[in-house]
């Protein structure tokens, strides 16, 4: 076999491996309970490794409210003297198979979702998208609304999930991509069927009402509460697909504010960066582009597993958040055919007239067409302490696949 | 005014009527309290008038279950006994401010959808859809599933809806057009959605086990409720738009198996009837259109206020049941823009941009383009005693058009 062929079948090895993925919700637990190496006074956040220096805006917002949460300061100054005196580990949530939205923050006591792929008996962890903290929000209410999830909405819900002896997320992700979700953004429909799922087994617990109405309220009114669990889906997804031999399949994108970062199968765990893009979008009454960050968040997973921008077609209500007309989503999604290695043979949309969905980011092709990674996006402040200010749409830069080009050509002597 | 300035002025003044309405789920009730002139020995049936000895097979299955149901029977047999000599009074729906799915039967002590339009004050009731004795199955499972909502899940139903103070049913509607449904086969957002506001009121009502783990049971796995609120909230929409002088709308369309029916708001009361056509689709294992009935039900109300057929090109999920690729379904919907008055302000279809549905059929553009209104459907066994056996699309007939607007030109002297 030439390189190419090697590359071919590698490739198709790698994609395989993602498509045959069987992501169960398994346990929502404590992250010191469920996350590998998440111990003592330690924050994962977003996107490649960096510094408390030189982290964004929000990205600091976020922890110095974790470091509250955990009750390891009391205020937003003596939580920043902490993590400027360095006495609070920082590290990447994908070097503990998890990822976060936006900021991406998870701490020891933070109950995560976790998610199981049953075809490979691998496990990724994600928390829960609340809209505020995530976003570098440290206020009262943003930190409260922590403390309900950690002490009434997860352990009911965690319960709730024993009873039904974990729950199969693929029939909701497949039946939410024939209902207009994309599945990053977009979550309206698996939210309502991921809470209705819990209804029955929530009512046999014969919780108290003190417990069962805050979960009820989570559940029932929260539209994005699967972006959580499709994260943990697609971590779980991705990482059996990472260090195939001579793959060029990307296998996680992700973003903090500051660089963008990709890790490429065949390359393994190494990270290619380039500086995070800003987002094209529509801002929330009160805020505009000058007051927003770079773009942010491991959220990017769902895309690197073929949804979110890659099947935004099949998603036109995003477009009120987002911007674009129907006839630019569909575009996206069959411009990102052009860069993928193959359609999913289940997650398929039915705008399309039930073809699968575009996966398997390939960075030869990315290189070669100039084509960049279609992502759907929410827009963080650039300042710490502000919600979500906005949403929109963003590409993935081209260093990081040139990047990662060059490294592979390095070390599989390719051309 | 000339008489085409009069038809237009009044086309405008019952197209507002419809466009402004405001459907809110106010009761579930039995038939006996709520729907006027339910007494007594009565069923009432979907389509336009017609005889026992006249009724298609699946009407009469369907209303044999009822008889028994209401234990005015104890077997098929004895029903038909009863129903041959005239002794159940039998008049249409639409006589009595309802619709009722397929052969659209209503008892006295069977509970209905109680949908108030807020803006004109009038209330129209729809049964609730279970997809067998609907369709003519009169087995002892399919009328057990009618006393179970009878004995059980209605009346808890009933509470939790008293406990919200009815329920708005226009956000629910609005948000399912921008989830792929089209609001009368496809109700898989609706039902999640209308599942998901019942969960607080049902847990605040402490009911026993018995009576709340199947109501959830109901709620939560039942696909197709929504389409009860959605032909009651059609009726309620639809009855104030009747009854406008010079008014060429269509206020009403309906089938019993044997004729297709509609009314005009300038013409009151009055059917214009034609046979009723065959329906073209899929069919369940083991069935196929040599089983087929014709087409029948009180669910093209959904398509008489710009639903169903009218939005399908927005709900392109519906076609694995319907048939047919999603340029086709986009197409229909453009096509229903010719023979409308005007698109909806406010339930709009992303996959147009945001556009609104059409709505309010004029008879005179039906005639004058030839286009005839499309209807997605379910398919009903030509014999009693089936489930449901089918789906797919239907046109209403030319026929009924042209009666109309003969009438329309004999009573108002146009041309």
């Amino acid at each position: 076999m030439d390189i190419k062929q090697k590359i071919e079948k590698a490739n198709t090895e790698a994609v395989e491996r993602m498509t045959s993925g069987q992501p169960v919700l398994v346990d929502i637990a404590p992250a010191s309970e469920v996350i590998p190496g998440m111990q003592g006074r330690m924050i994962t956040h977003s996107g490649p490794p960096i510094e408390w220096k030189q982290m964004c805006g929000a990205q600091r917002g976020a922890i110095i409210a974790m470091v509250i949460f955990e009750g390891w300061a009391d205020n937003p100054q003596d939580a920043e003297k902490l993590l400027e005196r360095g006495e609070i580990r920082l590290e990447p949530n994908h070097h503990h198979q998890a990822v976060g939205p936006m900021a991406g923050t998870i701490s020891p006591s933070l109950p995560v979702f976790v998610v199981e792929n049953r075809t490979f008996g691998n496990r990724a962890s994600c928390r829960n998208v609340e809209g505020r903290q995530q976003f570098g929000e440290y206020s009262q209410e943003a930190i409260d609304a922590l403390r309900k999830w950690r002490g009434v909405q997860a352990p009911a819900m965690r319960k709730a999930l024993q009873k039904m002896g974990g729950l199969d997320l693929k029939p909701i992700i497949t039946k939410a991509l024939t209902m207009g979700d994309e599945l990053h953004n977009r979550h309206s429909a698996a939210s309502s069927l991921f809470a209705n799922s819990f209804m029955m087994p929530l009512a046999e617990l014969d919780l108290p009402k003190s417990e069962l109405m805050p979960t009820l309220g989570l559940l029932v009114n929260h539209d994005l509460i699967f972006l959580g669990l499709a994260m943990a889906c697609g971590k779980a997804i991705a990482d059996p697909a990472s260090g195939v031999e001579y793959s060029t399949l990307v296998t996680a994108m992700c973003r903090n504010g500051v660089e963008f970062g990709i890790r490429v199968s065949g390359l393994g765990d190494e990270w290619f960066t380039a500086p995070a893009p800003s987002v094209d979008g529509l801002y929330v009454t009160g805020y505009s582009e000058k007051d927003a960050g770079l773009d942010m968040g491991d959220s990017a997973i769902t895309e690197t597993v073929g949804w979110g921008g890659f099947v935004i077609g099949g998603a036109p209500g995003i477009l009120s958040l987002v911007g674009g007309t129907p006839e630019e989503a569909l575009a996206y999604t069959r411009e990102m055919k052009n860069i993928t290695t193959t359609t999913h043979p289940v997650y398929r949309m039915p705008a399309f007239g039930f073809e699968g969905a575009p996966i398997g980011i390939d960075i030869r092709k990315v290189v070669q067409t100039g084509i960049l990674p279609i992502i759907d996006t929410a827009i963080a402040h650039k300042d710490p302490g502000y919600p979500k200010i906005g949403a929109g749409l963003v590409r993935a830069p081209l260093e990081c696949f040139k990047k990662a080009l060059i490294a592979f050509s390095r070390k599989y002597q390719a051309n």
